[in-house]
């Protein structure tokens, strides 16, 4: 396994991978590797010879500096997480080679930036399109894979290879899930066992929902008042938004759904031993609105 | 000489030429070419195997609906420059071939292109960042070739594909000049010929300002009161500005200069058969302050 810090030396090896008629898969990753990222590294491993793992800790995407330094760093274990798993190339730049002394260019995806968790997070969405752009013209892959659990993470970015023109594949990978369903996140481990528990409620809240659509609930109030009152039985959580939408231009649904749409969820837990601060949990399930009438004639 | 329309196409074109072991040099253009954009290919021609040429009038730079309707388009002609000059590819994009739609992701440089031009074009580098990148991924170009006569786009342009990471050496070529000094323009065929006679104030002004340096004199304000001056001797001239700035941050020079500075100009004349409108014309040189004591001791 290759370990790779500076863009320069990325885009060697790439050339000549791509000389040789290769294929470069890329998975962007801020570390404290999970089992979701050995998902999104065995994706990548179907689609390519080379996987490369980038880990970078990308500050211009985090709204608070408590938040950037509270992140989990550890490459060490990363890198070991990595080797075990195939991975061809670790890329792990530091923050000098990837915004530079005076850096100042930036790409927004300025529609699909704005709702959702754009509408609390001033700035985080700029932050990932600028530096998954500098990530894909560092590795020149074929295919980049990203995971579902941040859809509109995944939107932006499928919007943003679309509109700037790379010839890269954006593969969305299934959200890896512990037995109870609360997705795998970095941010789990800050929940007290008790709040950990409690989690549960936003994967229940998604399959109630699903459960709502699939006997034939199609109005959108009802299906977000269903959502809600699931997070709501979790007596420590706080919402920070429950909504519908449009799975590819996060459009705001119509009151009546018409077609498969987006269920998204952020939640607020109190974090372990810390008075005040939260860690706020996502996820989201694509509703088969309109689906199970038509396959069930 | 290949004529392509679509990215995809000139992707897969570079992708065989890079296997190949070629160069490939690109020359961005909005067509209605002249011997300033000869100049381009010629240096184009000096540094790759495989020149370039995009030409497309791109309407994300424009400010006014006007302006972009009324900017020259004359593809045939442009194609018969090309092939006589040697190019071995002409990119003609349609609009919808570079901003598909939905399309939404722009790039911004935020600092580089405020001054200048940007001040009164709001959102023109805007434009220019966001089709550059797109050019640069559609065209992979090993080497990208701008003139200096549009010296903010040119350092924008450095200062983007350094922040991005492209693997890119950008080149910039001197100014082409009609006999008299005036820098050659797509715009300059909108003056009447007296308007055309009294243009030659910013190539005068520029000289000005460099003989006073070379002369001794660094202080600002005497050395744009001398450049104020000069282009004020056209009667029908209306200075947008008459600016001295670092040549790389572009940032306000101090009051004493002490080294190589900017000297910028942009300056409207009424336009040929249109009452009201204007030709703005800009030109530029760096003066080469702190540098004659040096070399003649």
């Amino acid at each position: 396994m290759d370990l790779l810090h500076n863009p320069r030396e990325l885009q060697a090896h790439a050339d000549r991978l791509r000389a040789a008629g290769h294929r470069i898969a890329l998975v962007p990753t801020m570390g404290a590797l999970h089992p979701g990222h050995l998902a999104l590294i065995a994706a990548a491993r179907r689609h390519a010879e080379c996987v490369v793992v980038s880990i970078f800790v990308n500050p211009t995407q985090f709204n608070a500096a408590a938040d950037l330094a509270a992140y989990p760093r550890c490459l060490e274990a990363d890198l070991a997480v990595c080797r075990e798993a195939g991975v061809d190339v670790v890329f792990a730049p530091q923050e000098n080679d990837l915004y530079g002394p005076g850096s100042q260019t930036i790409v927004e995806v300025t529609e699909l930036q704005k709702p959702l968790c754009g509408a609390t997070r001033p700035g985080h969405f700029r932050g990932v399109a600028s530096v998954v752009t500098r990530l894909l013209i560092a590795a020149k892959p074929h295919v980049a894979v990203f995971g579902e659990k941040d859809f509109q993470q995944l939107a932006l970015v499928r919007r943003l290879v679309r509109d700037l023109g790379f010839d890269v594949e954006v593969v969305g990978v299934p959200t890896v899930r512990e037995p109870d369903g609360l997705a795998l996140s970095s941010r789990n481990v800050h929940l007290t066992p008790r709040r950990r528990q409690q989690a549960r409620v936003l994967v229940e809240s998604l399959r109630a929902a699903e459960a709502a659509v699939c006997a034939g609930e199609c109005r959108r109030d009802a299906l977000l008042a269903l959502a809600e009152r699931e997070v709501d039985k979790a007596p420590d959580a706080r919402i920070d938004y429950v909504e519908l939408r449009d799975p590819e231009s996060l459009a705001p649904a119509p009151a009546q759904l018409v077609g498969p749409t987006l269920l998204a969820l952020a939640v607020h837990f109190p974090r372990r031993g810390d008075a005040g601060e939260t860690v706020r949990l996502i996820d989201n399930r694509v509703l088969p609105v309109g689906q199970m009438q038509e396959e069930a004639p």
